[in-house]
């Protein structure tokens, strides 16, 4: 067997890089020079990317186009932005290139980022934690009558894939409404799925609305002040998918407005939003910065899932989350 | 049917005393001249008390003593221990007095409150909602890496009852190992169940410790440093049971020693904690003023609880949640 060449651009704690090397020989891992500061900027390209047969991490596009040699690249995200578009797609296609992501990694603890959202809302625990309200006063009995159950509320999933599924299995318990918003759906998805098109009528009798959508250009300020418009007055919003995918000032209007009861949000545009904010400073607006896929060392489970992948990749055996 | 007389000192709201009436009819309601400030204050005796066959509320216990018509006290909280003493009990079984209470009411709500403490501690909500860190600085490495995922973890829940049974429902999509401790395991519980004497190897590897234990001469500072130093190093502790059942001082210095790596407390002693309580000043010690069983209009709830129970008693079935 030839010794492939892996190509690691990822931050990786020094228990993940040894599990890599090891787990991956006698195929080599090369990494660059210099890696990204983040992984949502943009990567400089690097000379050794050429000789990679494999890619792990979030190469830039350039290189991969440059490349005689790249027959497979496994994106360290679940998001895969910078690749999903016509152009990329295109590319892809014609080089027969293998693109997979790293969606199951994250999808567990996405689903239960939203969860604690959702109970967290249903429960008040952000009024509640500061409060100091008397058993029987004004404020207590606001506390204790308002929160409530999750038990028989109504839910719509925007965006159908492995976050939504890990997503509505958590939520069986509840006996929940649920729908989710899917660009085709199949009927095999196991609970009620809706089209774009039928969206506004699910959205008229959701407590709490999930947005799980990948940023592509279809998606782009896809929440706008017309589906806050359809949505029913009370409801809760979450976004666990892309900042860029809400229109923030649309956003901030339901709120002012009372027509949204509150927000949760775990991605804005930018990442992290300014201290000044407006959406920091209103009341019933809730950020955490961009953690829902976090589960201690996260660079471990990713390693683990390529290993996995590329034991697949040198059987033969279908890769798991594929997406192109 | 000779028209039987209910007290009620129940606080209610308009929709809940109007069911009570028309539910009950034609027996009659009786309310007291002055109601208690709060479901926890001590009431006072009330004259028309005397009159009355059957108390839906939190009656003195002097008055019901002095009744000689009290067939049936149907407790308007999940708690009882204004009740749940040894001369009451003999004066219930002497009497025939049934005792009833509604922690079918609130076991569903407890049991969510606690579950979005669990939620909130293992996606470190209280830290990450603070936060305004960039993808990939320091802080925000800590957020990610130190938020987990509850599957797979373990938990102990002192105290086999409703809400308990509520819990392990909830988290049954988590896979967690569960295990209950109880004053006299059956078998039946359907998940492992422990003594008082086998609680120290349970607690041993709990990252989740639930205390729902309710008020009594055996509960009382039954966590204490010995309870805490049984529990494994960073386990997390919750009560939604009584504030009583907690040595704060020693809560407290475990909380500070690091032994534990947080607190979640819905009830304390007293409440509300004063506002310069060192546990209100601990960073890792979250507290929610007693809203736990809190769930909209929860007097409602309450009432249909009762005219449940009361179509049982009138036909001589079996009531529910029978404490007595």
């Amino acid at each position: 067997m030839t010794a492939l060449k892996i190509f690691s651009d990822s931050h990786l704690t020094g228990t993940a890089s040894s599990l890599l090397h090891d787990g991956a020989s006698p195929h080599e891992i090369i990494v660059p020079k210099t890696r990204p500061a983040s992984i949502l900027s943009k990567p400089e390209p690097d000379p050794s990317f050429a000789l990679a047969d494999i890619a792990f991490g979030q190469p830039d596009v350039e290189s991969i186009r440059n490349s005689e040699k790249l027959k497979w690249l496994h994106v360290s995200t679940a998001g895969f932005t910078r690749y999903d578009t016509p152009e990329f797609r295109m590319l892809a296609a014609e080089r027969g290139l293998i693109v997979t992501n790293s969606s199951s990694v994250y999808s567990a603890p996405c689903a239960e980022h939203v969860f604690a959202f959702m109970l967290a809302q249903s429960r008040f625990l952000p009024a509640a934690l500061q409060s100091q309200a008397a058993n029987g006063d004004a404020e207590w009995l606001g506390l204790r009558g308002g929160s409530t159950s999750l038990r028989g509320q109504s839910v719509v999933i925007l965006g159908f894939g492995a976050i939504a599924l890990e997503l509505v299995k958590l939520l069986a318990p509840f006996e929940m409404k649920i729908t989710a918003m899917r660009r085709t759906p199949r009927g095999d998805e196991g609970f009620p799925t809706v089209t774009p098109e039928q969206l506004p009528s699910a959205l008229a009798t959701a407590d709490h609305v999930i947005n799980i959508l990948p940023e592509n250009t279809a998606s782009l300020k896809y929440i706008n002040t017309a589906r806050f418009a359809e949505m029913k007055s009370g409801a809760v919003f979450h976004n666990i998918g892309r900042g860029t995918t809400v229109d923030q000032d649309d956003l901030l209007a339901a709120l002012r407005s009372g027509h949204l009861a509150a927000a949760w949000l775990d991605v804005t545009d930018p990442e992290p939003l300014p201290a000044g904010h407006p959406l920091r400073l209103e009341p019933n607006c809730h950020i955490t910065p961009h953690i829902a896929g976090g589960h201690g060392d996260e660079t471990l489970t990713l390693v683990k899932h390529f290993l996995g992948n590329l034991r697949r990749y040198l059987d033969g055996t279908p890769l798991l989350d594929r997406v192109m």
